[in-house]
């Protein structure tokens, strides 16, 4: 069967499906892409490593159904590195092979059965929310990069995903520090919505989601879906129990201090250049409620210390953290000012953005007491 | 003792002479810059790792003299974060530290004693020689990526440079491929340099040398030093016999072709796409004199088959070669067409470009006879 498609087009499907791509060797078939042709409707790109799916859509014309799959790595290559011009596909539904004809390029690339790839879960009896695209992305980045990346327990390396009425709450924790998102939606469900993303899925929809439009959630005990656009994301739900955060999040806070983001910063920075020579904790001093000292020092390197101007009010504290829990949430948070609320040495200290009703709470739990 | 120098320069002077810090840990004074304050001239830097020495002046107020050695990851990432503001720097001379102070940062360094850093070589009674710095750097561009990785020959890691009369030539070799260039110069001298210079040398030369200015150049049987601007490269030459690359040299050929540089490494690139899952080899055929058709194979994932506008004269030709060899020499030709000339699929291919007097040629040796 013969049909044509624009590289653009076709590069373009080929890169939204690639981060479901399977990396292991164990089972060939899943390092490839699937690519069915349906009449009338267009090429459906799907790929899977059997834990995450990615599916999407090329409009194009098409006379006669047929399908293949193609490694991925070496189709999106060539792809890439044809010109943006048409692009004429045979496909070979004997010897599952297609052949790629653009100007003066013609290759030929060996697939397999396409029989032989796996179909998506369907997430059958889902609960369905519809949720602003833009307010989706936000609160996965600010949650995504605090997941556990040691798998010893299998439910820190996803993050919490609940949704109670109208508020949608989202909640990753490697025990070291935790992020804590909550954002209020539109649409609104009758029965809650509890359940743990894997951090992967996480990953591929920070990738793919836009700012803008709107994302059609489904989610069921197994198995949830994201629709956006002409793409779906299908993952299956990370089992077992996420830890009691609630414990752990400080009810009251002894001092406040407000300090502007880009300047905490830039000194974290610095002082952690000192600091990562070793174990890379820096101290956090509050000073007259009116300067923060940071400092860092290492036996053989030398020291840090940076002062930053900042209003607070409560007594003086001093911390001990990891300068790279720091600079982590430095670089989500957008806006101009931080809050950090302290207790004292030995409970965690509690960074917050201002933004009105939803909230974002993110805990660095201390390293030692201060001799 | 003190004195005031802005980041700026001070990070500049850093980076300069980064390239010839050690990154071995046998000794770990050589893994630091010798910082020389010398009054009413400025700050003197210096980096060496035995092979290839750096060094720069940084100008600035200086009212008495006095040095350290400071580790050069460290200075050099710590002054790179400083804002670009006045750096006060107070150097400990009897427990050889540094304190720097820049608005509201304060660091202190350990160093090292700067005694026990070891002098640079001098060039004793050299030969010396005036360059174009632009036309150093091109040559040193269009020789440097051909030297052998492989350090079983030594001759080979680095480029054969000689001068007669008012011709700079320079040569490298890995064995399977050969950059020649040969450039006019202004000025000439009356006995011929030839060293061959290290791999090292001439890549930190490409990295420091700018189009415009002149670069002065000593050498004698062991050393050599290239002066330009405020900064001083200084490298030991290679000791060994350099091969015979005038016997590989094509006197003569049988076909020549002209092509588009940019169509030739598009299709190369594709076409290695294909290549480069096995052995890397494409080969090239003329066909008719006006296309050049390029295929690449491999039995599991597929064929590339590219067809390119040539003009060309002589026999038809069909050669084997390394897709990568090719792609290296396509980024250092910036003209728009290029010549290549064949004898046969036994004999190296030539890459030759257009621009007047000065030459370029490039030798890929052909892989294996086609069947």
């Amino acid at each position: 069967m013969k049909l044509k498609v624009m590289q653009k087009k076709l590069h373009e499907g080929l890169r939204t499906v690639q981060g479901a791509v399977s990396r292991k060797k164990t089972l060939p078939i899943l390092n490839g892409i699937l690519m069915e042709f349906e009449k009338d409707k267009g090429i459906h790109l799907i790929s899977t490593d059997l834990e995450l799916g990615i599916e999407t859509w090329i409009e194009t014309d098409i006379k006669k159904d047929g399908a293949i799959v193609l490694p991925a790595n070496n189709i999106t290559a060539i792809v890439r590195e044809l010109p943006d011009e048409v692009i004429d596909l045979t496909i070979n539904l004997d010897n599952y092979s297609v052949t790629l004809k653009c100007l003066n390029s013609k290759f030929n690339i060996n697939g397999y059965n396409p029989e032989e790839f796996p179909a998506l879960p369907s997430v059958d009896n889902p609960t369905t929310i519809c949720i602003d695209s833009g307010k989706f992305l936000k609160i996965i980045e600010e949650v995504k990069f605090s997941t556990a990346v040691d798998e010893t327990q299998p439910a820190l390396t996803g993050a919490l995903f609940f949704i109670e009425d109208d508020i949608m709450k989202m909640v990753s924790t490697n025990t070291y520090r935790l992020s804590y998102s909550q954002k209020k939606i539109e649409d609104s469900i009758n029965n809650s919505i509890k359940a743990i993303l894997p951090g992967k899925a996480l990953n591929e929809l920070s990738n793919l989601l836009t700012k803008d439009g709107k994302v059609q959630v489904e989610i069921n005990s197994n198995y949830t879906s994201f629709k956006f656009g002409e793409i779906t994301v299908v993952s299956r739900l990370i089992e077992g129990e996420f830890p009691n955060y609630e414990q752990v999040m400080p009810e009251e806070y002894n001092t406040s201090i407000s300090v502007d983001r880009l300047n905490l910063k830039k000194a974290t920075k610095r002082a952690s250049l000192i600091a990562k020579q070793d174990s890379n904790i820096i101290s956090l001093k509050t000073k007259e409620n009116d300067k923060l000292i940071i400092n860092s020092m290492d036996s053989d390197t030398g020291s840090a210390h940076e002062e930053l101007s900042i209003e607070g009010k409560g007594p003086k504290q001093n911390i001990n953290i990891d300068a790279g829990y720091l600079l982590d949430v430095l670089k989500v948070i957008t806006e101009e000012k931080l809050i950090m609320e302290l207790v004292g040495s030995l409970n965690p200290l509690a960074i917050k953005r201002f933004d009105g009703e939803d909230q974002f709470i993110y805990l660095i739990m201390p390293v030692r007491p201060n001799a």
